[in-house]
């Protein structure tokens, strides 16, 4: 028989039934908290026109996936699910209701050099608000992080909260041209990892004089409450373009999660972070887990700007996304989520004699909710028939041999322990259901 | 502001939030279905090297999206899922237990002329056993169809069942030269339509003899019960190549089927059925709906030769596919399950006044698993939060007003009939729980 060589691309993985059963999980559990807030699904298309596609930033194209189709056109694989979600909303504006609050779980295909951790597909899971300029749909956003990293046992995480226009204001006063603001940034970015001195030895080297980089240093390393750093930002930021409308904002902004009831330890004021603010406008965010040292695993932030980049006028808009990848890699990592290891609960074997009998009992545990596995191997032993179900790591196997149907009992093993005991046919869906329950 | 036209590709699709809630509603189901089975999940990327993708269907390279990648590699997304399936067996024998029962839920991509629904962006729903060369491998894909088809209320769907081999033995009965055989098996597949005498005189038009014909005729459309049918082909067929091999394997099959419990009423043996079976070595099966007049919405059967292309051996497998865009058409056309329009069970209406006592509603409504939208329309009138909430199909909303909330009260108004009613704060989840599940 001619063969093809089996391989598949570098940058790709197949998901093991393993990896598929905690991705599942994964993404029922972010589904349920999205729709527990009143986010809708969307799904749109993998394959879009790459002009559409290079809306947010034409330096990317260049890792976007882009060919010509069979009609001559540009098209190119999904880079991202913010734009498709811009481009959406301005062909749908009659479909949909504004404000329009919708998640999106997908694959994204980028050409990056492949490394540890790091895919050319990927899956990403966002939840953004359309049409709403309040912070209230800001305080959703957090609410809806918190709650997420909640439900896969991420509860150590802590959102980090700043404001775009905060910072501007702080390049403002640090006297660099507006096109240099963000080297600011990234100095102030690196206060927890290079210290104040640090930071403020950047700035100079930036041309800062020493005046303004104490002002800064002296406002992203205040401590206090949320309350003395918002009224120290407004202090220090008073009359400084963008500056008063920030502090305003974060003021509504932690109001409103308080009142949404989002645990107190799980978000703070970071007026240092900076990362990754490109197109934002407004709030931004990053959660955090310190312990175990786990790094960044959701963010995001208030882009007012990109939906207007289709629909001609800007529509403000504002959302997270979670870092489902790394999430995942997390939760195995550290062991966070009991998931199961085949979805078969129970296998049921039994030789070419009785495979009537046990397609009976199979049919009857699968009627009442029993995932149930029948073997395939009437014509081996029951011994490797058991092997079998190990190797596939399902933990109960009822044994339909000819003696137990002579004597209408049924026997179960447990296959990691080796117990086994028997039982009237008759409690057949009770006792198994209270063996797979335990 | 510079404006992008916003479009999407023809023959590609955006999935608005009430496509999403079926689409999501028919996957749980055929999922709930393939695990009670004990089949796991898989995935696989979309991308893959075209020399995969071709495996097997060379001719359908032009219907394929393919490409050279960054790395002048040429690359292609997944054409259906049986190839990926082989591809991944072939480079995982190590990791994966055969028999190996996997199902897989994805898109895929084929440059088709756009018509109306057929899409150039489609989901397949496949579940498959690979290693299992006995007919209980089939009859669990039968098993698995019916189930599926019952999930999704398409209970009156009847899945017909035919050999391979068996219409093998009905082209040499007829005479005709091997690479005619397809020409007899579409005389033979038209049966319903046209009539035994229009497809003797179909065959006849192949220079099949008239006796020929005629037995083939006689055969096809033999009257009574599946043993009965089996009998007549096993006469028939003596001593014809594969004639034998097709009445055992279809009388163990039937005898599986019916061990499984399947109802009698949702299979039937049809020695007419011939559609699609191009790579099919053995049972092929299709389910079809007749009232109302749907056609088919599903099928498949054993492919022993398709995963060799890749391991270099033949290894047994065996599955069903269902046509979920066509099911889920029919689903929406003939109204055959009751989704929801909204993934929000209730709306919190407020006033800028009265919004941390609405948040806090909110909060407690999503603890206690509500999924609950808080209105980000504070700034407005009542009764517009109120059409809000009703174009977006929500079906019932909390008013918190300052008098309501005042009294220690809480108000619900049903969006569809404009009843409200009262009741104390401390009842609120009760009261929710009790509208929404009437």
């Amino acid at each position: 028989m001619s063969k093809r060589k089996p391989q598949i691309l570098k940058g790709f993985r197949d998901y093991l039934p393993q990896d598929m059963l905690l991705r599942q999980q994964v993404i029922s559990t972010f589904r349920t908290v999205f729709e527990r807030h009143g986010y809708e699904p969307l799904d749109t298309p993998a394959l879009e026109y790459l002009e559409i596609l290079t809306g947010k930033a034409g330096e990317n194209e260049k890792l976007m996936y882009h060919f010509l189709d069979q009609g001559n056109r540009e098209i190119g694989l999904r880079y991202d699910l913010t734009v498709p979600l811009s481009r959406f909303v301005a062909m749908h504006q009659n479909d949909v209701v504004m404000p329009f609050k919708r998640y999106h779980i997908a694959p994204v295909w980028r050409a990056e050099k492949p490394q540890r951790g790091r895919f050319r597909e990927f899956w990403q899971c966002d939840a953004d608000i359309v049409g709403a300029a309040s912070m209230q749909a800001d305080a959703e956003s957090i609410s809806v992080l918190v709650d997420a990293l909640h439900g896969v046992n991420l509860g150590r995480a802590v959102v980090h909260i700043n404001h775009r226009k905060l910072l501007e204001a702080l390049a403002v006063l640090a006297g660099v041209p507006a096109g240099s603001a963000p080297v600011v940034y990234r100095a102030i970015d690196k206060l927890a990892k290079i210290g104040p001195d640090g930071v403020k030895a950047e700035l100079m080297k930036q041309e800062v004089s020493e005046t303004s980089a104490n002002r800064i240093i002296e406002l992203v390393t205040t401590q206090g409450t949320t309350e003395t750093l918002i009224d120290a930002a407004e202090t220090q930021l008073a009359g400084i373009p963008g500056g008063p409308e920030a502090v305003t904002e974060l003021r509504d902004l932690f109001q409103f999660i308080e009142d949404l009831g989002v645990p107190r330890n799980a978000y703070t004021l970071d007026l240092s972070l900076a990362r990754g603010i490109d197109y934002y406008t407004g709030p931004v965010y990053e959660a955090i887990v310190e312990e175990p040292k786990v790094g960044s695993v959701a963010g995001a932030g208030r882009y007012d700007g990109l939906i207007g980049m289709f629909t001609g006028r800007d529509i403000p808009a504002t959302g997270m996304s979670l870092g489902m990848e790394r999430i995942i890699e997390v939760i195995r990592e550290f062991d966070l989520l009991p998931v199961n290891q085949s979805v078969a609960e129970i296998f049921v074997a039994c030789s070419a004699e009785t495979l009537a009998d046990a397609s009976h009992i199979t049919r009857i545990l699968r009627t009442h909710g029993i995932n149930a596995d029948l073997s395939l191997l009437t014509h081996r032993s029951l011994g490797e028939q058991l092997r079998y179900a190990d190797r596939r790591q399902i933990r109960f196997a009822v044994i339909a041999g000819s003696a137990e149907v002579d004597q209408g009992t049924i026997a179960i093993k447990n296959l990691r322990t080796g117990e086994q005991h028997a039982f009237q046919a008759s409690l057949l869906v009770e006792e198994v259901r209270r063996l797979i329950q335990a």
